[in-house]
């Protein structure tokens, strides 16, 4: 029988494979060939998440993979309606992501809080200059997107003492339906975005969102950066009806050095990294290997992304939400 | 019966010591005049916690007041030897500043393991440069004090999944003796003092200490300035014994403009300010508000100082310590 073939559209750097060695051909592709040769392929592993050569490069009716994987929490860059209708399974990267992005998110609303980054720019002056910060304990935040992510970082910031409101599509159980984020929002000391790609989370922070912030209010987005209409936030940084916010994801990425957001007052521009930390892409790697063989043995995979939503449904019962 | 006289060596701001109408003469000095109205006191609120006067007008064997209390949690500034030797009661503000201060610490370690310092200064530049975090989780620390403040620390880094090691003078429970802070110290990602100045803290973190760290590791004091050689911590950055340190405390505060500590590489500096949060000054006088009112009593003090030790002793059965 000859082995499956799986075909890893990846620019540069390789992932580690190696154990796939006498389970399968493993076979590397650019953009420019992934047409040509997706019809050969049992499987494609996204690992350049951040092209977007898989819609263009799907094919319709033809033969295609059994099976695709992306080494990413979000698909949207890799689902088109094509890929969606057909019998392809595709899976994502949950379960690498979510502690270092729940991190990150920490991270920020502490340095917010302890107005860390005036701390640096007074001491490239050499200005001693003494000021108060905020007690994160006892402040309230909501987080949007009620994933892995949204519920890692809701324990987190639970965890400092945040009192946190995590609001999903819908309302069950510990979780606020989407009909109640402006309210919560209203009160927010933090709102934090970890919603996937969806038509229906596309350009949802918007003025008429950003309006509703108290003004010592903090958006922070590690979901993705078309959520958010960037021109927006801008001038509702400028109008200052929030106080500051932070982007790790952009609707263009990598964002231009041409680009007005770099100098806008209180905004933190990162280059989307909150999830990467030191061994990421092993971690990538292995995870792979490891759903791969349990491909090949014709077992279910886990993280399969229901393709009409475009995210993993969360199974709520396997969740340990501590209270929101 | 007239009202008990309570001095408040204070230059500028002014507590809100309103409930005291009534219960107490409220009467003021500054520095200057302190040695001559510290007899006619029968209570002394030390608001003003970066002077030194105290030591400098402390009265030997004449009148002198029966409590002085310090709205800070160190007191090396005034324990003098006559004070220690006279049966004057001296308090501190336990239990304000640990919170505060235990955030600040969770936010250096999270602004470190984010390389945030980095994003900052890339921004600046306009440049999109991906880089790898670390992950927090499963990191270790080394918290030296077992004070109210180091143990807070202790927990919340503990809460953010730190594997945290606490290191007081003595051995008990779980808590390590100062014996252990070497090979402790040695294995450690994060090393936080947060110890009070007495003679053994004194220039304790010196070559010999941060020779043993891994070139990894990053320094945190939040505790006394003098606790730390500045100049042996300046040369290890510069040998890259450690990865990096902030010091929020210093042995000459405010810092001066000219101060080298300003621009070493790896170096954050803050301007004291790690335990003041919104509303301090006022939880401040609250607390001793509070206090007074215990004291005119007759009813026993709580925070009361060993002037021998120079801090407030813990009651380990009182604490509740989440496992280190």
């Amino acid at each position: 029988m000859p082995e499956p073939v799986v075909l890893v559209l990846d620019a540069d750097p390789s992932p580690r494979l190696g154990r796939l060695t006498g389970r399968a051909r493993v076979l590397r592709t650019g953009a420019a060939e992934l047409a040509a040769r997706l019809p050969d392929a049992d499987v494609l592993l996204v690992w350049d998440f951040t092209s977007d050569a898989v819609r263009e490069a799907w094919p319709g009716d033809g033969p295609r993979p059994r099976w695709v994987h992306a080494a990413s929490a979000g698909v949207d860059r890799l689902l088109c309606p094509e890929l969606a209708a057909s019998d392809t399974v595709l899976t994502n990267a949950r379960g690498v992501f979510e502690r270092p992005v729940a991190e990150y998110v920490a991270g920020l609303v502490l340095a917010f809080a302890k107005d860390l980054p005036t701390t640096l720019a007074l001491q490239r002056e050499h200005r001693w200059h003494h000021r108060e910060g905020q007690q994160v304990a006892g402040s309230r935040a909501v987080v949007v997107g009620a994933g892995p992510i949204g519920r890692e970082i809701t324990r987190l910031l639970h965890g400092l003492g945040v009192q946190v409101a995590l609001v999903g599509r819908t309302a069950r159980r510990t979780i606020h339906g989407i009909e109640d984020l402006g309210p919560l929002a209203a009160r927010a000391d933090w709102v934090i975005s970890a919603v996937p790609l969806t038509p229906s989370t596309y350009g949802m922070f918007d003025t008429r969102f950003f309006g509703v912030l108290q003004p010592s209010a903090r958006f922070i987005n590690v979901g993705r950066g078309a959520s958010v209409v960037e021109a927006d936030l801008v001038e509702a940084l400028n109008r200052r009806w929030l106080a500051g916010a932070a982007l790790d994801v952009f609707r263009q990425e990598p964002l231009g050095e041409e680009s007005p957001l770099w100098d806008v007052p209180g905004l933190l521009v990162s280059p989307h990294l909150s999830g990467d930390t030191a061994g990421w892409r092993d971690r990538l790697g292995e995870q792979f290997v490891t759903m791969y063989e349990l491909w090949a043995d014709g077992s279910p995979l886990p993280n399969v992304v229901d393709k009409e939503r475009g995210y993993v449904p969360s199974t709520d019962n396997s969740e340990d939400l501590e209270g929101t």
